[in-house]
């Protein structure tokens, strides 16, 4: 059964205000949470329809009917299994290889989809600015595809962090040194900017580095989106390493 | 004035079948719309609530009120312009360079991120199978940033297109043998599958090579998106081209 107040919390959740204050999150799927307990999120209450939860053993898992699961959830189809989870702590970050620090990147397929590429190709540290939208919103959640609990995801002071990082940073510019041709070290910080706006000025005083992906196309054309420029830039990175 | 046989016709061409019986479609906003004309696409009729449209010589375009496009426009914020055009006629495919086949793609996002990468890479052919999400879909043209201008698309059987392809067909698979160090012509088709099952059992038997890209994290990790996939891999083409 789930009690009134569980109700309200786990709707209140769906807000980053609550999310913050609670320090807790709601993932949605037999799969994704069955990730997150495997690789160490502590779970704070689980709900599930009778799905199994695969490769863990959970000791206390709600049974509750899909009328009830569909109150709780924010899936149109909601599938079997929902749990909240505490958010993962601060932590250290170390510069051990290259890790992405993303400055004010809004939209949550983008967070989602560059999420799941640092998963791919190994990268353990992801850095958001504080102005970038929560990875713990539904709808990142969602398009990284279990990915976030492999990837080590930080909200800080990207000036502050950026200031005191010992790796090069490399800055990604419309107009930056062609990717293609430049020289790249074996461990740096990859800079991603806002969807509109790119990387703000105090970020790019920052860089050591601005490198960018040549056109191939007409002058007219638009800029790439920022998760598939990151796709390009983490690939032409993995493949010199 | 908007009379209500337009009204109507605008709200049907939300629909693909509507589009495909009239062969027309809706594009929003002034620099979209401008995009469209500038490539020689022949608007059917041009809607403005006073909005310029830059850089074309438009004789026939309707003032409207706000209030008016709000009625016809299918976003939240209409920005002053709404076109209706007649979809670009089918015509022959000549390979000419490299071009990019889609087996199925079913994500209005992802289609619109891939006509958007054909144009920064300079791709000038996109060959769907029928059974792609239409490109005149409204979610799509807005994910194409414009890019729609530039780009053919063509929707055809791609079994039978690729039988009579005489240039080489390079297919995407997770164990494809490795892109960063597969020979890659001057020419030839790129071969994108679904976003669920990847390239089906038919269209795969139709592909000469079979190439992927490396994993670098773990193997629990999902497959990569299929726009971003198409973003490196149209990367991995141009760089050496």
């Amino acid at each position: 059964m789930v009690v009134k107040s569980e109700l309200k919390l786990i709707k209140n959740l769906q807000q980053k205000k609550y999310r913050n204050e609670k320090g807790l999150f709601v993932m949605e799927g037999a799969k994704a949470v069955g990730e997150l307990l495997e690789s160490g999120f502590k779970a704070y209450k689980l709900f599930s329809t009778g799905e199994e939860l695969s490769g863990s053993k959970i000791s206390q898992v709600e049974n509750i009917s899909m009328k009830e699961l569909k109150q709780l959830s924010s899936l149109k189809n909601p599938n079997g299994v929902l749990g909240v989870f505490y958010k993962r702590p601060s932590a250290r970050v170390d510069i051990d290889g290259w890790i992405v620090a993303l400055d004010g990147v809004q939209d949550p397929g983008n967070l989602g989809t560059i999420i799941r590429l640092c998963d791919w190709f190994g990268i353990k540290t992801l850095i958001c600015s504080n102005d970038t939208v929560d990875c713990y919103n539904s709808k990142v959640l969602q398009a990284t595809m279990g990915s976030i609990a492999r990837v080590n995801i930080q909200y800080l002071d990207l000036t502050e962090f950026l200031k005191a990082s010992k790796g090069p940073v490399f800055g990604t510019f419309m107009d930056g040194e062609n990717i293609h041709t430049s020289k790249l070290p074996n461990k740096g910080v990859l800079v991603m900017g806002n969807e509109g706006n790119g990387i703000s000025e105090i970020i790019g005083n920052l860089c050591d580095y601005k490198v960018g992906i040549p056109q191939f196309g007409e002058k007219s054309t638009e800029s790439l989106n920022v998760a598939t420029a990151t796709a390009i830039f983490l690939n032409e990175i993995k493949r010199r390493s």
